[in-house]
């Protein structure tokens, strides 16, 4: 199916059905090495940011777990051991593969303790991260609890007030469930910006907006290639910075994994992706709301529409109108991206 | 005893020992109508305020209390009522009384369930507000868990892209337990600053800054009373915007109590103190750590320190320096001031 633009037929973009998304990860992921398991939620994760619209977090996404493989430091196929330190944890070490696998098998656990305890950890441990945490987020909800995550890493930006790099970029998620529709949902690096948005700035040779990102010493650039020499900053200032902190403490630290620095460490000047913890929380409106459920969800509702009402987006509004559209009429994808993710597919590596 | 400025006697000032500005809070609120209980610990967050140079939130805020205590509106000696509706949560009804009584009976509950379960959250309900949010995470800390603290409060603050109020100033707090000292510990608005500080700008005639605030047409302005009529704005734009929806949500309707919408429409325009309610939570890092407490600590303190290392100030660090001063010398006082609460202390009001 081709895409018809203005009576010419645009030949760049094919057509493809969520499904067909899905099916092509999983075989791709499956000829490059994924175990069965782990090739099954990574396609989910990569079938919802195509079908979403974040691109760098769809189909693009396959040839870094594919590259990183390559690199033979993210394991394929472990399984993630589970452990249940107390009546509020559920903790789940990766084993060095991608998290997501981690973070499917902890999910029931977690919301069966949310729901028992009012509030439940599941705490992942060393584990790869390449992908968004508004999936992980969005999947609380869908158990009518709200939940928060948040992971460090790689010592990529400086504290405020400092020059030299720290934290990672750190993203802190949230969702809260909503009465017949999509949850109100965020997912936000407290970077200003994303590593790979000032990456872009450099391979096109443009130049970043200062507040971004400092200099190897310590001073405002508009440079992207020395922005990434030095540090990027955090938004929002001490405040951002401060929220970063917290990030790096609760999902290293207090769960016994890494700070951001701890994985550069480990990374070296490898480039990899980071290997660290990740930190999420759950917590159960019927049992914290005091038994008023319907007045407790009118006062959500209220204060969630006195935002949209005014014209103020809220934060996944652009994701959720983008999959409407895509489950009514499928994802066009970039045709030079499908054929080398196709060939990707057709070559089966050494380990499949 | 004086303070000696330069050879000059400065007698504006007078100096009191820490258990001074104890011992006449707790006068002051007593002769003022509040039970003992409540005068105790308000008084205790009180001298904490002025022992770590928080002005605002030492003994000036004495008179304030006292003020809002003659609205009529705040209980000043209901007695707390705590239920456990699981076992990870303590519920504590203030009953229309200030926080800090329910705080304190609320936390050793909070401690004892996290170190149990790995997680537990105290929800304060039906409490009028005045307190900064740092005594409350730091004595979180003192139990060997991290903590989290939020509330919102007036609706005055506009969503990002917004032109009318739904936020309140929104504080999240945190701590952290570090060895042989203080904790690392950030409380900040989620406004770009307190609204005081844009009403101290007003009464001395001073512009505020851009960025701050927004006039009744959502214009952004430098005039303060324009702003305090407007809308005061986030920090970190969407990001901040996002952070205050979410303590709207987990502090307001997750715990059955109030946005800052409801607690401002309940308020109409008197100007009092915000009813709403309080959201804890407390993390236990020797459930969370895996067996590996120092490796982890070591982990945290070289992050912690790589920040101050490189002359980033950590968040608390103007308090703690302003706390082991005081414990040594006592503290400095108005004169002015500390005659107004005399005589407040000196005049018994009808309730006592």
């Amino acid at each position: 199916m081709q895409r018809s633009t203005g009576g010419n037929v645009n030949t760049d973009m094919i057509n493809l059905s969520i499904d067909q998304v899905y099916d092509l990860s999983v075989e791709v992921l499956g000829r490059n090495g994924f175990s069965a398991p782990h090739a099954a939620v990574i396609a989910q994760t990569i079938t919802a940011g195509q079908r979403d619209d974040c691109q760098s977090h769809g189909l693009y996404r396959l040839m870094g777990c594919v590259r990183t493989l390559k690199s033979g430091l993210v394991d394929p196929s472990a399984q993630p051991i589970i452990t249940h330190p107390a009546a509020g944890v559920v903790q789940v070490d990766a084993q060095r593969a991608y998290s997501l696998l981690a973070f499917q098998e902890g999910l029931p656990h977690l919301a069966e303790k949310a729901k028992r305890n009012g509030v439940a950890v599941l705490a992942i441990n060393n584990c790869f991260h390449f992908s968004a945490l508004w999936p992980e987020v969005e999947a609380i909800a869908q158990h009518g609890l709200a939940g928060i995550a948040m992971t460090p890493s790689h010592s990529w930006v400086a504290p405020a007030g400092g020059t030299r790099p720290v934290f990672g970029t750190n993203p802190l998620a949230f969702a809260w469930p909503r009465p017949g529709g999509n949850p109100y949902v965020f997912d936000f690096a407290t970077s200003m910006v994303a590593r790979g948005e000032i990456e872009l700035h450099r391979r096109s040779g443009k130049p970043i907006p200062e507040g971004w990102a400092i200099d190897k010493n310590g001073q405002p650039t508009t440079d992207a290639a020395a922005g990434l020499d030095g540090a990027m900053l955090t938004f929002g200032s001490y405040k951002g910075s401060a929220l970063s902190t917290m990030i790096e403490l609760l999902a290293g630290p207090l769960i016994g994994d890494w700070t951001s620095l701890q994985s550069q460490a480990f990374d070296g000047s490898t480039g990899g992706t980071p290997l660290h913890g990740e930190l999420l929380i759950a917590l159960d409106p019927d049992i914290l709301g005091r038994g008023q459920r319907a007045i407790n969800t009118a006062g959500a509702e209220a204060m969630l529409d006195a935002i949209s009402g005014q014209g103020a987006r809220l934060p996944s509004e652009r994701r959720f109108i983008a999959r409407a559209k895509s489950e009514r009429e499928g994802v066009w994808v970039n045709r030079a991206l499908y054929d080398e993710i196709k060939s990707l597919g057709a070559t089966p590596s050494p380990q499949a």
